[in-house]
């Protein structure tokens, strides 16, 4: 005897979200119908606004509602430096630090064979196209410190390499407030390696 | 530079499920909108499909599309036995058993002061009234063997109890395949409680 159609549906149709399996999407279907349909509707509503609106910005590959996101619409943001992240998050976190003031380009992702993401799922042949432009003088390879992430930078290295553009990537150090007893020897192998004087 | 209000919109729908922070609706709006369009329209479809069409049996409770559920509607099943559990997972749980064959309630939840779940949150009203029918003769509690499970549990019996039907709830002991050795104190205290020959 199982669930009603529609239930069954929704079940599976919450189990396409990313890190939801067959508990945790029985459990989201009972809560939403049973203790929150408004939200439902509320998810229901954003997915189709998102889905209709939402697309990418044709310069830096960000999400946008427009043709340009209004970063690379800025006039006040140097447009000789562009920093090269992997997703919107990563973008957002490099904002908030409040570093950085030139412009970006978004991945979207990063390269990973296992899930069937190559050159071509990912944006680069946009982004070779951006630096081609000659406005750029530096592109900043800010992936992620992951496999994934730096097998993604070292590819990108490679196609800039022969480009007339210096090609710079973020410093691998200890992070601040970090000790060193608790440091992976990874980070503590980086750490020695590009020492500096004080 | 925050990512554009649709996007915005959707990580905080997305908030609204079961244990979905901040960074995992991130995720999930950035799956979505990056990698499956095609699941998002599904989800869209699938919770307006649910939201419009299950409602609960009029005598169950559970979730249904049509006025009386499929075991509710079955004449193969005795209306002598009533088994009240919390969720339709739970109920999913029994029929797979396949140990039981009379009717059931489900009360959509169980008492849970902390989140405002109190007797009137719960369907108890309509277990009472269909208790009052002369057709059941004994009342299952199986509730889950959690704290709030246990006060639903015992809560619900104190209202049958002056009620003409006999009240049971599921034996407590070591589950199958288990061993002594990793055994919680409770489980060993109810153990050898309801300790039987052999």
């Amino acid at each position: 005897m199982p669930d009603p159609r529609s239930v069954e549906d929704l079940k599976k149709a919450l189990k396409r979200l990313p890190g939801v399996g067959p508990k945790t999407a029985q459990r989201m279907a009972f809560h939403l119908l049973e203790r929150d349909r408004k939200g439902a509707r509320q998810i229901e509503q954003a997915i189709g606004q998102a889905l209709s609106q939402v697309n990418h910005c044709r310069q830096c590959n960000n999400f946008c509602e427009a043709e340009l996101c209004e970063i690379c619409a800025s006039t006040s943001r140097s447009p000789q430096s562009l920093c090269v992240v992997e997703t919107p998050a990563d973008l957002e976190a490099i904002e908030q630090a409040g570093v950085y003031r030139g412009k970006y380009f978004v991945l979207m992702g990063h390269l990973s064979p296992l899930d069937d993401v190559g050159p071509d799922q990912l944006a680069i042949r946009e982004l070779m196209t951006l630096v081609s432009k000659n406005t750029i003088d530096e592109v900043i390879l800010a992936t992620n410190l992951t496999l994934e992430g730096q097998a993604t930078s070292d590819y990108l290295y490679e196609l800039l390499e022969e480009r007339p553009v210096r090609v710079t990537r973020l410093a691998r150090g200890m992070p601040m407030g970090s000790e060193l007893e608790y440091m992976d020897p990874g980070t503590l192998n980086q750490a020695f390696t590009n020492r500096s004087p004080p």
